[in-house]
């Protein structure tokens, strides 16, 4: 079999609809995007649906599609985050989304957030991480951005079927939910207990934190509470990489992005100069794409920039982060090799005048070797609706992907 | 989440296939159709296929289907035609379609409609309905539309696995057919037996009833006979209204689309006007949709006539069908509120040539605020072929609109 690579380049959220402000043209059409229609001139578009029609997607949900799996294998959230702050998950731990917070001597609840802490969180996270709970059961503990966290519990006869004790509900004088089992098996039982019992050992250890007092001392609320949610086990999902028996890397400074490429066996590059936003530098992205292609059979490099245009309802920034996106892709088609497909796709679309996710289909398009180059000649919702691909779910897509590389086993004889 | 309407407007079979007496072209193609074909130069289009490509449905699957049912929640024609005929139908009822008949003193079918009677029988009904049946067993009974009726049973112990007491046969002189139970349950056992007394008693109470005294004194024949097929128990479908969070209205003159509207939870509009042939109120129709879209957020608007003349092999008056549903769509249009998505459909094709639904995909539309207008100019069976939407089953279309509307669930986070 002939084995060929990919490099994928994905805009997050760039699928849009046509905008008064950008005379009634989507931002993709509207945006000068010289190298993105040159790419349309000599491959083939069309249009993907991440899971089906009218079906919206989260970040997490569409980029597990993207990386190959199937919609039912999403693991939850907790679990993605935690692969995407850098710790390390064990199929069978129960992890848990949390906010520092600050509570009185009642349990009332003063903040969820803590005034939004940013610093000195991996301090207060340090006097948890490691804590020891009965049974030997393992408490992983780290700071997220700005006043999240995650915990992980890792241990034998544990159950994610646990209530939060996060309200939710803004400050409003209630004290915090004692956690709950949600079934009747023993294993929630006993992780209910064991978490309850990690709050109240939590508020002892955060009460007297030299990082509280200080902030006491100037006039802001303690960090003092963990408030966990969404308790989620990590699934025993197979990497996509020993899946296919392929390698591959992922360039991103979106933490969700790093966590669903970690799932999926993939190597993670980030850089504090990938900012998310306008100002991230696709040079090094572009850069590290290339270099990566020469080690790894697939790479994909992500441009977090459109969805947050989108979710600001800010169309003509939109199409700034549409021209960024079209400048990177031609940095990485100047220096693609020969035996390497480009791929360009989008997790979902972000129409800036829903400022949300929707179900709207996303333009996608693959150049490259051999490839059987249709009639369309723009990268945008309208063209590439037209396009020689038809449309296709994101599965669809990717199998077509790993296809074109070699790696699909044939049905049959 | 942006939260915006759609106005539906079904045109029923009216996909078809080139004819000979239109120059070769389809009923769509050949009729004059100018609001049709703005609305598509201004929306996006596409091909619908029902259920899958070359399945046939009929009108009550194809319409639970573009009320956003899956195929596999059909619930039988009985429990339909009864909601359509404004039967208060509950889950667990068992369901029979029946037609007034006469038989002779020993059983024979002298006539499987009663000359297709129509005069009084909403009298003769009357005798029947509040029958009583042991063990409590409620007798709810209903005429439709000429000879047919619809029978309820309601009550503990009932199955819907019973045999037709209709032979169905052109009258050939044989006795109608006693009711056996189809499997070994005691329920199908005493609901046969239920059954079989039922029609026993009816015909004790038709053969003296005065409008049939009245038939005999005329020279006709009495309708002396209940004649059940179909049985069916109402599924516990839950409302799609429910299921969305939202409200809906249906106008239309047919029983069975009735039906559907009321099972999803739709409120209903008919009028005697509303004929389902050629000299139906499309101004009525029209008139009462924009009246009720500025209620709800969803209202389909149907039309019969094209399905009729295609099961007529008539193709020039399937045309003439089609430019009333124009006409009605161009009314429509005139006073669509901003927030409004348009959406054309039909429920299956009938092509002339062949007189009976078929599997050809139907073309669809929709138009509205921000849509992505693609590049087709006409609606009708080869353009829409080529159609932004692609080609999509009839959930995936109808999940379109409810994801345009702003109402699928995000999957994923």
């Amino acid at each position: 079999m002939l084995h060929r690579k990919v490099i994928m380049a994905i805009a997050d959220g760039v699928g849009d609809r046509p905008h008064p402000l950008l005379d009634n043209k989507t931002p993709l059409e509207y945006a000068r995007t010289p190298n993105l229609d040159r790419l349309a001139s000599k491959g083939m578009t069309g249009m993907m649906n991440l899971i089906s029609p009218g079906i919206p997607v989260g970040t997490d949900m569409g980029h597990l599609i993207l990386f190959g799996y199937q919609p039912d294998q999403y693991p939850g959230r907790g679990p993605i985050e935690a692969l995407g702050i850098g710790m390390d998950v064990q199929p069978g731990d129960i992890v848990l989304r949390c906010n520092f917070a600050t509570v009185d001597e009642n349990g009332i609840v003063l903040d969820r957030r803590a005034q939004r802490i940013r610093e000195k969180t991996d301090e207060i996270a340090g006097a948890i991480h490691g804590m020891e709970l009965e049974d030997g059961v393992e408490v992983h503990f780290k700071p997220a951005t700005e006043h999240r966290a995650v915990l992980i519990l890792r241990g034998n006869g544990l159950s994610d079927k646990v209530s939060d004790s996060d309200p939710k509900a803004p400050n409003d004088g209630k004290p915090y939910h004692q956690i709950e089992p949600l079934d009747g098996s023993a294993e929630a039982g006993h992780t209910a207990s064991l978490l309850n019992r990690f709050l109240q050992k939590a508020h002892i250890l955060l009460s007297s934190h030299p990082v509280n007092e200080q902030r006491i001392a100037n006039g802001k609320l303690p960090a003092n509470f963990i408030l966990t949610r969404g308790a989620g086990q990590m699934a025993h999902l197979k990497p996509i990489v020993e899946d296919l028996n392929i390698t591959g890397s992922c360039i991103a400074g979106e933490s969700t992005v790093l966590g669903v490429a970690q799932l999926a066996g993939f190597k993670t590059l980030t850089d504090p100069a990938m900012t998310g936003n306008l100002d991230t530098d696709i040079a090094l992205k572009a850069r590290l794409a290339i270099q990566e292609i020469y080690e790894k059979d697939m790479v994909y490099v992500h441009l977090k920039a459109p969805d947050l245009m989108g979710h600001d309802n800010k169309p003509v920034e939109k199409a700034k982060a549409i021209e960024l996106f079209d400048e990177m892709v031609g940095l990485i088609e100047q220096q693609l090799p020969d035996n390497v497909y480009l791929a360009l796709a989008a997790d979902h679309s972000t129409p800036c005048e829903v400022g949300e996710h929707t179900g709207d289909p996303v333009p996608v398009l693959i150049y490259g070797p051999s490839i059987r180059r249709d009639r369309i000649l723009q990268y945008n919702e309208l063209d590439c609706a037209h396009g020689g691909l038809g449309h296709l779910t994101g599965n669809e897509f990717v199998r077509t992907l790993h296809g074109l590389m070699g790696y699909v086993k044939k049905q049959g004889n």
